[in-house]
């Protein structure tokens, strides 16, 4: 397969759909991104980095982050971490209160925003600076030291994120956080404001497609059957209540942020990264997925 | 791999998890199996068939035959089909009448009991003698002419069958079933009444494993695209409310049953099926889908 | 206080009204009633019958029945009663499934349709002939043996019930119907079908203003206990989710049902019953509901 | 009626139920009132006071100071509340966040704790001093100017209250508040720590008894049409999922609190307040649930 080609073809097919999705508009600094913004990269077995469009502008990667905190909870936690937060699809909006109060403080999965709350308190009781030890953990994951957070960002989010104060509080209350609920907001709020290009995304996950072991850094970040079971959970939970249509039409483990970004990867291939501020009726970059649908149409190679 | 050496350990190592599970005990006839019935059948690309312990024993496939139904729909309506049922995880558990309620009538996916219900409705439009059709479909797929229903199995359903008596008149009040609704329903629970071996179940959902074609009746049963997505489908909705937890820890698509059985793909390497009457408390087969960890651990074959 | 004044200023003033609301239309013969039907009646402790405008026209009752059948329900079985069906307001529309699906199939209240078929099977597993019964029971407390059903209109019901047919086989599945749900249904569509004018439904549940007393019969139909408590239920329960904006506006215990009727009591003051088809959003009859609370401004009567 | 009389046989009747109830025991100083506390009294038309037990001693008010805030919300708003909040019964329990998601941040009802921090944000805005306000009312209405807050009981609901600080975010993120949360709390917990007696208690509600007019002041505090409103929701909404039981079984509109003090009137007959720590399953003192359906049996005053 040349990707170069294949990415090169679907920069030119997903044009019209650009501007039919809805950019996220809940803080300033997201709505001001143009939507015909578009990049693409893919991370191939033989180290080769294929890119197209946008690829190496940095942008909000939001809830992408919530992959690297849950490898940073995994590789100490293991079992105990799944008595915190669950491993199934929500079923419902990613912020949704309901299945909380049914299940008595206990989140759905890692990827909605309760359960990504949780790891945090987790990395937060694990990690004296958990920040640092974040952003040295994505640096390292993209082979980039330049990677940096927005703090207008993190602020902005803070400011107007009564519903994630709101589940952060609720979870306290069922005593599933065990730090202080403004600290713990607080790096979670961090970790979505991280500024990442395409590039570094497929980079940073490439660990996932290649059995846990990051080629750049040399270090192996999961074992091969942490791996697999991550991308287990990325493909039935990493695109809030649309997992079903996200596997239907792209087959890949991916996971989705309200800042158009996506990353998938497919084990033992490669690993991709695209970016469409555009969201969809799910919150997933509409023609992010389109474009990912392309890339396992055209190259034909797909986990089913 | 040596599949047979496998399949041996298998049978070996699962034997403490035989009793553990639950015996559906709804009708008599399901809650007569002993608990200690226990058979696999691995189908390979080569043509090989390997088998262990009773997997030549015919039991109730109950909703194993939701994905022979859902094939036959979908070879003939494609997309049209899912404006009448979802492909996404329900979240909750299967014979749930609250999520029809809060999204008109329209099943989450074609695997949970509403959802077979319009699927059996949709078949019964196109087909003239349903029934018929179904039974040749899963003989030709089967390779074997022996495979018949369980009538008594059927009436038994029948009679205690309230809820879905009331699934099917919920979806009927809605507009999303044509057909009169005792009608739709008696093919249900026919198609629920097949009985099958682990070796007829292997062999059944090979063409899913290999592209859509069926060797021993020569047919394209669905094209490749098409065999892709119900992949999909059975990954992200094929075991009721435990999908996280099946592709957590089995790493295939799959679809469970209340008779015991499971079976799966992985596509380009083989399909399986197991069978053990004891089941978890997400209605799959305990000590079945710990056959399938263990099928998945030993082979170091996985879609992740 | 001269009520036939007051039923004379409210037909004037609720004409405006009259066309506002929404006919029910699910069935043929409900929905060629004109909306600009009015008629109300009063029946005051001295044993005077007010009335004005179509007051001694036959309409159908529809839900108005469940208080004749709650009733009859209550004269036997008392405290057992309420094991079987609750008395709290269910907060959510009057068909939902939702709440029996949580609570096990103990319906909230017995003015829920899912309640009143509990109670239609209770009365059946009492009576013999519950059809007669009950038809007896409503004309000797209307004083008035010309009372009917309109079969033509239980026909339709029942032909177009699908909802109601779930909901009956879903408490069944719970084991909260005793006989066959075609007859407990069969004797749910004939009570809806009742036919009655306002003067013959506010006789009716003059008992209820009466201290269980009626009248023209002589019979102690209810206690004073048990009658306090089926005047609570209704101020409750009675006009489906919408109770609390009935306490509110109009201040007395009532029940309503969708062909456009509502009867309801001050305790030692009078009984009352309106007739106006066009529905408000919750069901219940947009001026009938105007009429009573302007009944309630201009007497300055009110158990509040 | 003599009303001492009722009162003192009250008293012996509860005995026996006093320790049946569980004590409120989510912060300490709640949990350290003795079980076998009682006091009621009542407060009827002609002016004088009757009491029984330990009705002089004050204890923590909690949600029964939700009917206060209403009261001063009312005076100023009006209908425009009536946007901000509905007058529906939840349907489930007080502090559920369900409801507030499928109703877009509109609580149910102002007696729930949703409705009652919506209705503090109102106060608030309205008034520069709303503690201040609060307690000039409370005092005002009870003719007792000792009467005070505990602040240890508001700072440790402030620091164990994660769900109302749930609750009060989630409703911000709708839009639904118009002051800084945390400030909006800090008046709610305020109220919540009101100290007062049985005796404080039936005289500042007797102005729901008496059409708005409270004697001791000579205010006109609501009008009478307020006044059966006020009434009418309390019958509806004023004791959490078990206003239909107690409308079942009390008849008469009343406000409970978790510290075991429940306040009820009978319109133009009497007020009363009773306190009884031991709480029922629906949050409502059970020993003072049962002490007011003896009042209504034994003096057959009741709305119905």
């Amino acid at each position: 397969v040349n990707y170069q080609t294949v990415l090169n073809e679907i920069i030119e097919e997903v044009q019209p759909s650009l501007t039919r999705g809805k950019v996220a508009n809940y803080i300033p600094m997201l709505a001001a991104v143009p939507a015909t913004k578009f990049g693409m990269a893919v991370q191939s077995m033989d180290g080769e980095t294929f890119k197209v469009g946008d690829a190496d502008e940095a942008f909000s990667i939001q809830s992408i982050s919530k992959l690297y905190t849950l490898t940073l909870a995994l590789k100490d936690q293991r079992r105990a971490l799944w008595k915190r937060v669950g491993r199934e699809p929500s079923g419902t909006p990613f912020n949704s209160l309901v299945q909380l109060e049914y299940e008595n403080g206990i989140p759905r999965n890692p990827f909605i925003n309760a359960g990504a709350i949780v790891i945090a308190d987790i990395v937060r009781s694990r990690v004296a600076d958990c920040r640092r030890a974040l952003l040295e953990f994505v640096r390292a994951r993209s082979d980039n030291t330049a990677i940096e957070n927005n703090s207008e960002v993190a602020r902005s989010e803070r400011e107007t994120g009564f519903r994630n104060v709101a589940l952060a509080n609720f979870i306290k209350s069922f005593g599933n956080i065990d730090n202080v609920v403004d600290e713990v907001l607080d790096f979670y709020f961090y970790q979505c404001s991280l500024e990442m290009s395409c590039v570094d995304l497929a980079k940073s996950v490439f660990f996932l497609a290649n059995g846990g072991n990051c080629p750049w850094s040399g270090e192996a970040v999961l074992n091969p059957r942490q791996t697999k079971r991550i991308n287990a959970v990325m493909l039935t939970c990493g695109t809030y209540d649309a997992v079903g249509d996200f596997a239907f039409r792209v087959g890949m483990p991916g996971k989705s942020g309200v800042g158009g970004g996506i990353v998938a990867v497919i084990p033992n291939r490669l690993s991709v990264a695209v970016w469409s501020p555009g969201l969809n009726a799910h919150g997933n970059s509409l023609a992010g997925t389109l474009a990912l649908e392309l890339l396992t149409t055209k190259t034909g190679i797909s986990i089913f």
